[in-house]
């Protein structure tokens, strides 16, 4: 990972640190409702879709705004309102008139850094779970989904559009999908599925750069595969901390104590439920993963050091008598012998030569020399 | 952080420390009150503030001695006595006796270092909670708030004015405001949602102190910072103590099993429960960042060996064969033929160039020579 | 372990941990049945075997496909039906129609990264479990086991023949046995104490490869011993996935709240339970020892160093002040008396090699010479 | 903490270590009293006081024999018998006997390596307590506490006069007082709480001490300061081995199912549970400073090394070329035209004094060269 | 520890672990009992012993075979059947065909390496536990005993005979002992106190290893050390996994849903409940002792490393100048005023004293050279 995109993903990290310890505050005074969140809140669009079992009961609807009036006569039995984009407080708060939404859950869907929640009030559920995504750094963002679900209605506040539940409203145009037949409760479970989906492809993503960091340790140590690791542990802690709470909501959609859902839906999120647990699971082998390249990494960076050391050790006992040599025979004693003999100088340097080689093979054969 | 920054702020936490061990050794003789904190107490002054759900329905009233045949005969329903400073313990003793306080009770409010706790006495609930802030040192330090919660009033102890409350206040003497609506059970709320709300702002400043740190140890290593390291731990682990039980203290509210709050209150209860869940959650988040810092500290530390246990390997290498070839040709022995040739000595330093040279070239082609 | 090895152990490994994310990704259009697996199915291939109480009440049939209009009226009071291969997904569907099973059974069954567990569904449980073995290249493996437990009847579903259930077909031909005796939910036991056994056998594997690493470490110290014990703990956390929920299993299987186990069944299911409890404390015992070779390799690589750095002292020691005495006796200075002492330079040798040895001595006296 | 006192703390240690291995050696054969502790037993001294709710009604009586038809027909409602030293076992038996004690209860009285906890038996409650103190050393030591409580009676053994309850006895002389209102089971909160307040004296001392270890680490390091760590950890440890039972004792006689206190004292009673709590916070925040000091050793001890690989580096950089130039100068080549420049020696000597202080400014800007 | 003998304990660590691992692959088919075990069985020797309350009424049969008919119509109303050595399978088979004990409590009983474990069967209850000892290496080592407990009898099954049980034997012949008077149930309890007494012994041992260790590792470290760390570990290990499960069995026998124990026993084995809580903590405190030593010994190393680079320091900085300046007056320019003078060689000599020993002092001053 380069430096540059390192800093970036950092200063994102900060960013929505901060926007998550800054959520809560407006929390003082109820009732006045204010958008929290990491960034500006975007245009507000509204898909209304309402359909019932029969093959064409079916109708959408887009718009911007909501007229005063509006009351929602729904055509058919089920319906589904959408909405991206949480610019337009004022609709928002015509649809909390018109549904009797609390005004705690107003607060909730504006205030973008909630914790995963299943709240029971009367007449309706209301949910959030947390969609999540890698941002162009590789870093783990994720997008707040508001679901208040009534006996025949769904209501969904999305941060933006992402696109996540394209397949969904797909499916809902057939008049032959199991969910036009199983009504608003199942699109409960569908929807929630593909947030539990969305957490699988963000684990693989890390996994997959778990594995190149691995390669990467191994070839070749990096003061900033240390950063990295922690990077990494970073992002495994943030969807930790959106897969634990997301296990507990779905698991008490599945008990479901309200009675919103039909016992057939309960297989199915008891489905969901099962895949939240095998994610943990996954989250936790990933993080052992990541302790594990920490300690390959410090056990490399000793091996290094215990390389050199020896390196140092095998020149230093090398050289250190081969000079000795030298410089003895550098003295300017008159009476040194050899310095006369004929051959004392080649005598020399051959012993210096077998001094040397010898002390090499010794080294050698004990295999100190071989990763200089 | 400076040296004498750190000093002072080490002082601070262990005067913090002694006043916490020492603040239950006067549990022997219960009657006997005393005041137990790190500092000495504050003159009392107490602000009474009466309102019903009227507009004009308010009363507030400052003084600094109670008289003794003061009743509190409330002019409207409900009614809020906030006393600053512990100083006057006569004063304690007549609000104790008028709202037959138990002697415990009036015990833990002038031993400031409570855990945070709730306490059901016939009649009343007692609260304590800490209000959280950074000295001037950016060390965590806390004041202890007590709360008395009867069927329509409520009483408050605090250490010092500190201002947290000054917008409950302003709040109160609108008439429109839902606090003047709901009665005393939602303002102990908003109290506690307020010193809750003080949590993310402190937690906030950590967190980019965190960040800070983190680019100062990137940049240079500093073994001060390792010191730092252990205390923005100590103050995490501060906040975790006040938080934790602050966050029994918010459920139990809402279960609320003596029926002192509404259930429009206990929602937003409900409410300020989640946030001391997320808050939970970012301290244990930074907890793990803090400890990531350490690890990032000793890897580097362990880095900046290596470099110069490589940079002295390569020097000792290089320099080494140099010096013994020198020496070679300072023996002086009678018979060296090359000292006599013509360009030997040129040749000598022309090998001892290339020689320098071609392991220079070797290791910085291995990366071996980079961060000198 | 060879460096080629290790890597399609790697490589293995990650193959697996991408099957294990994508396992739930068809969970969306619940219905459309597609299996997801590591590796390709196999051809499916199917064996019903039918038995009563008495000595010849058996029969078995092998066949690959079923017809349409085969409803399994057996000719005995029990059969179990085993499949081998999950290719053929018509023929799944068939059985699904058959016996009634819930698409969320079959998606389960085609889906082979399912954790181990079991759901009760109306006139049937379904139980996944892992069956354990190590692949060619020493890495933890597992393959799921789907069993369908109905009152008198059982159907299996395995991704390939392992071989693994054989004594048990053999011991169903003998009239005399236990399992012909005790009827489907002995033979369930029988199953999954099986499951069980290889567990036990995997498990000695590892640690026997555990202590072989040991004397590897304690022997030569080597980088990719710390890869291998990585590698070590990621295979017993795998052991563990595996171990942890089929625990649970064993244990609701026992209590048998929807009592389709006989008393007497049930006091072996607990000797199952009490199997896994042991198992689990064995994995337990082996990551505790795998931890001990960690620190086992870092002190012993610190050890390293340190003798190293022993060696390269004692020999600075000791050649310093020799080389300096060479070196003062090869100034030129005019007058340098002991230059001209007849016995100078003899006295100069002994000197040094009186100072050589007296350093060495001192220093394999004190025990710093005895590594090198 | 001297060498001297660091082995007689470890001492010490090890003979308590000892003596709570052996303590329940006696186990085997019930019925033969024998007393096990980590020192002799001390003669025994029996204190019995007598009192009423009036303020006369108060009676003291010492002695060191009770006689054998003694029946303790006690003058007032209550009375507190104590005996100090638990040498006289035909005096315990004596009193077994006429309180109808249990064998187990007397063997533990005497076994004073017992865990904190409370038993209930027919017609009174057996709580044991451990008084922590400091010995001489500075290592947590404890005596064994053991409580009888009845409906009017309470025993006490104790073994050695230690005068924390001194200030009981005194309160309990003044008529005035609460505990002559309260009645015995008052009075055992009295003793508890005494209990406890000792745990923040010596709570408070290992603080200061783990505040000076600090200040030792920092100013300088010295391989004792680990060894003291490890002494500091185990004597939080010990101290926790007596607290955490001791809450759990404080906790069931608070919920009192056995009826044995009166519902005023058991507000007392959470007060003094409160109490142990937060001893148990303080215990743990030690701990975590514990950590923290081990963790700064470890990080100054390998800056300490770093500094003095930089200063091994830096000589070495600047000598070993300044070393290689007069060694070049120093051959003995006939045609080195350098020789006979008649500048040339200063020359050299300019170009090393040139050459050495570059190099020394170049570490010195680099702020290499600070720490020599 | 001798290299030798901590091969062997290795050794035997390794025996004891395969057939901790196999011990339960004998459970496929139930019925065909087989013993599994580290060690071959050894014969069969059983023991009858009958008693009454009356001082008489006592009768010990010794025998090695039990006769086909023999039908242990008990001469007194309690009886206690030994049996020692699991050699004779045949006998087995026909003390289950007596007592009517079910195929899995022979199964059990023969499979040695059983985690402690109660289970309830029709008629009787069957315990196994495991008696600690430590083997002729040091090494924690246990053998299986197993207890069936019926109305007025009971059966104990141990791999070899120990002798532990010999003081009770002894109690039971003296018709005044409380083993006389309480019956089987208190005989149960004895035996178990026995055991867990075991333990403490066996703990005591470790503990004075781990004292013995602290004093080699402090004295000289010896890369032997970590490793017998490594097996203190393995051992306390061992200590837990046998302790947990024990700590539970006679919680299950205290409470006692079965009815087995009378009221007066059951406070007994609450007594023997609290010796094992006391163990666990005492294991928990030992194992926190020995990695109290494993961070010594760390730090140790790194303080020895730390000092020998010192040295290597101070050498290097010492010698430098000094051998520069020897080079300096060895090279041969024409033009050296200094090699002229009279005193020049003396000057040097003197200089170089002078910086020798300044450099000596300054380092000796600031501690540097204290160690070498």
């Amino acid at each position: 990972m380069a430096k540059h995109r390192r800093d970036a993903t950092s200063a994102g990290h900060r960013r929505r640190i901060k926007a998550h310890l800054k959520s809560s505050k407006a929390g003082l005074a109820p009732g006045s409702l204010q958008y929290v969140g990491a960034t500006d809140p975007l245009p507000t669009l509204a898909t209304l879709i309402e359909f019932g079992q029969d093959d064409g009961d079916f109708l959408e609807t887009k718009f911007t705004a909501l007229e005063q009036g509006r009351d929602f006569k729904p055509t058919y039995s089920n319906y589904w309102l959408n909405l991206h984009g949480l610019e337009d407080l004022a609709q928002l708060k015509l649809i909390g008139k018109r549904f009797h939404l609390h005004p705690l859950v107003l607060e909730d869907i504006l205030n973008t850094q909630q914790r995963p929640k299943v709240e029971t009030y009367p007449g309706y559920l209301f949910i959030t779970a947390r969609l999540m995504f890698l941002d162009e750094f590789g870093s783990v963002d994720s997008e707040q989904i508001s679901l208040v679900v009534g006996r025949n209605f769904l209501l969904t506040f999305q941060e933006k559009p992402t696109g996540t539940f394209a397949g969904i409203r797909e499916s809902l145009r057939n008049g032959e999908s199991q969910l036009r037949k199983f009504g608003t409760d199942y699109l409960v479970y569908a929807l929630l599925d593909k947030i539990v989906d969305r957490y699988f492809a963000v684990l693989e993503q890390i996994g997959e750069r778990v594995d190149e960091l691995e390669d990467e340790i191994i070839e070749q140590l990096n003061p900033d595969q240390m950063q990295e690791v922690q990077h990494l542990r970073r992002s495994l802690q943030a969807l930790k901390r959106g897969l634990w709470p997301l296990r507990e909501v779905i698991n008490v959609l599945q008990r479901d104590d309200a009675d919103f859902f039909k016992d057939e839906t309960q297989l199915y999120l008891r489905d969901a439920y099962d895949h939240t647990v095998q994610l943990i699971e996954s989250v936790e082998a990933l993080r052992e993963a990541v302790s594990g390249l920490q300690d390959i990494y410090l056990a490399l960076q000793s091996q290094t050091m215990n390389t050199q050391m020896r390196t140092l050790t095998v020149f230093t006992i090398i050289f250190s008598p081969l000079t000795l040599i030298a410089g003895i025979y550098g003295m300017n004693f008159e009476f040194m012998p050899e310095l006369h003999w004929r051959w004392g100088y080649f005598a020399v340097l051959a012993l210096m030569g077998v001094l040397g080689c010898g002390l090499g093979w010794f080294f050698w054969s004990r295999r100190w020399i071989d990763a200089v």
